[in-house]
């Protein structure tokens, strides 16, 4: 009988992994589970689809089961759900919410891409129709089946991360009166104070009431009940961050790690023999920190994915880790980071020195030049960078990746002045903004 | 007697060495001599004056002579030529032409910052009226004054590298029939041919006929006279490249190194003691071929610029050299390149693979997703990322920063695939594109 890997979980971790092992070995039989309705899909996609910008859903899946199944004879089984799992008698059990009956599937390799599931607080009406996570196709379609029959014209959006922030953005597009409501002191959390500032008033010039310090006591309809006040809200959007789907494998004796994720290797290989995770169920190695962490990104599921696909396959792949790099964007504000925050540094024990500067997307003198705003952070005294964050007009947000790869490097802010940088009026001022950030830094080591 | 600093070129490198050298040390007296009637000015934007984007040529003056002698107290004088140089004497003799005479002066410390100038081969015609270059804001006015009183309809580029290019759409856009003739097989000579073709696309794609491999034999009134037949115009742009205006150094008895460039240390010393040079007149370090090269760009006499002055000013700096960087727009192609070419990487040794890919700018899904197509090569064996090449929509050519950013890290392409770079669908496909360029090499080392 073939060997068989069994991979839980249909999205981008887990489908990348099924696909690099089928390359490299033709004999595995595949099987994927999954329990929603759809495979390989582009969630980053779903604010994008409600704005508009994307007509049908359709487009944001990269890879349907029946291209799976036809080009790499993955056997994809929907509506499909893992509930046990034995490593000793190496079993899966499934509930297969089509036919309505449970089966139990053994492996010889195992592969968990259980994603992560959005944060959902205990509160009263919590669970109310008009209350929506926006995780899954399937959260994508009830989301805007309920907006279009309700014709919401008020809508709360819980969180200011990557998420509370697109949505409100696209449900301004579409036409509502929309509020972020966001606990702490500022939105976007994952930059320092002063740049959030600054993405709190790109969200106010586009229409956004941004009401921060805002704790949510209760969802009624009609409205959002919080400490102090209320929110007019017909449509409820939770963009609160994930918590890892890790209970599955911590169940069957598999070691957790950072924040309830799957502990993993190098390898992308858990505590258990031949058991695999990749993507949002699992931690991953920050090379700045040096600490494990929780990062829920497309970019990282596809990266894991593949690595333990590789290894699965016969290859030998690593995942080096991440540094934090995100971006986003609202309305024309591009938003983007990577690195540790002041925060993060200061808990990982750094002594820091930082510049925030003020430049332009391309030569001041060149028709389209939007601001940009860009801070640096580095250590003091060794003058190593730490971390970066961007904020402005188009062609700001990928700037950033000039930081993420000299982070990698271990690049001082001395060697990040000296980088030789692509320059013309259509598309930089001469001094690259992200070097001029670092110039005035070093001046502070 | 206060300590004295000349400085030959009121450009770019010239005036950054200048500037830093005040802001460290007050006491200097600083002259600075230009032969021209600009200071510091952006030379890249000449093109974008042509084609209207900048509506004055004032505004490509980064920094004024006033600007220089009120804020800085250095002492600008226009239209004075250094046109000799006694390093035993420490005298510059300068040619006055505002008032038509002839001093000298004395110099402790000296900058060269001369610039270079453009490659005018010595062909039937070259010195009528209706021939230009383009290197400065003289040339700039010359060219403008003649395009609109002659109505210049029918325009000639001859040379098909950046400045050709630029030249080529600004005149396409002023309204022009514009042809341009490059002697050699491709435009755009540093890239590989199988990019510089995609260049061509875009070129005729804009309206611009191009002519390859078509050698020039007179400039004559209404034409301009090739090997093989002849192109109409009646006006002559001359894109052929630089060579650095290095004779006045020479002569003194500085050495010259790359391509006839002033050779300088990683400090931006020459070989005379208390003589510094930076800019288009010098030579740089190339970090992936390890040999001196002749590098005109802006970014790289800022950069040099700025060394210069801050080791005058009696700090401590290094120019680390550059990866050769570049890009540039056509129309609505932008155009990319970092390292070693394929040419460039086999005179200097090393054996290669490469991929070349296409994909998008954003998500394939997302409104506005132009195409990108990346080429990246890389030492066979090793995997050392030696250069690459992008040609693309809006949003493509400065993702080639994280190419020189890896190159000056020394990155093999595992590495790169490994990076950690910024994704959201407005910005980015979830695999950059360099990334799936980087990852389609390594299955080639």
């Amino acid at each position: 009988m073939a060997e068989r890997l069994i991979v839980i979980g249909g999205d981008v971790g887990g489908m990348a992994a099924a696909s690099q092992a089928r390359r490299r070995r033709n004999d595995l039989d595949i099987v994927a589970l999954e329990r929603g309705g759809w495979t390989s899909y582009a969630a980053c996609g779903i604010p994008y689809l409600v704005a508009g910008d994307v007509e049908s859903i359709d487009e944001l899946v990269v890879r349907s089961p029946q291209e799976f199944r036809s080009r790499l004879r993955i056997d994809v089984r929907l509506r499909h759900e893992a509930v046990g799992l034995d490593l000793a008698a190496r079993r899966v059990s499934v509930r297969d919410h089509v036919h309505e009956r449970d089966l139990t599937l053994g492996f010889d390799q195992l592969v968990i891409g259980t994603g992560a599931r959005p944060l959902r607080p205990d509160l009263p009406g919590i669970d109310n129709g008009f209350v929506h996570g926006v995780q899954t196709l399937d959260d994508a379609e009830d989301l805007l089946r309920h907006a279009r029959e309700a014709r919401s014209t008020e809508v709360a959006v819980v969180g200011g991360g990557y998420i509370g922030l697109e949505m409100a953005e696209a449900f301004v597009r579409w036409g509502a009166n929309v509020t972020l409501v966001e606990g702490g002191d500022n939105v976007m959390r994952t930059l320092d104070p002063d740049m959030a500032a600054l993405v709190e008033d790109a969200l106010r010039r586009h229409g956004v009431t941004v009401r921060t310090g805002a704790a949510v006591k209760a969802f009624e309809p009609g409205r959002v009940v919080l400490e102090q006040g209320e929110v007019a809200a017909d449509l409820v959007v939770l963009g609160l961050g994930v918590t890892p789907n890790s209970g599955l494998a911590g169940e069957a004796g598999i070691e957790l790690g950072a924040r309830g994720a799957i502990k993993v290797d190098r390898r992308q290989r858990t505590s258990a023999e031949g058991v695999w995770a990749a993507g949002d169920c699992c931690e991953s190695f920050h090379r700045v920190s040096q600490r494990a962490v929780h990062v829920a990104l497309g970019t990282v599921a596809n990266r894991q994915g593949r690595v333990a696909g590789i290894n699965i396959g016969g290859g030998y792949a690593v995942f080096g880790g991440v540094v934090g790099t995100a971006v986003t964007k609202v309305c024309d504000t591009e938003v983007a980071r990577t690195g540790l925050s002041e925060a993060e540094a200061a808990a990982a024990g750094f002594e820091l020195v930082s510049a925030r500067i003020e430049s332009s997307t391309r030569a001041g003198y060149f028709p389209g030049a939007g601001p940009i705003t860009v801070k640096v952070l580095a250590e003091k005294g060794s003058g190593r960078l730490l971390g970066g964050q961007i904020v402005g007009g188009q062609g700001a947000g990928k700037r950033i990746d000039v930081l993420a790869t000299a982070l990698t490097a271990g690049f001082t802010l001395d060697e990040v002045v000296d980088l030789d940088l692509a320059y013309a009026p259509p598309v930089s001022p001469v001094w690259d903004p992200v070097v001029i950030a670092a110039r005035e830094a070093a001046k502070l080591v």
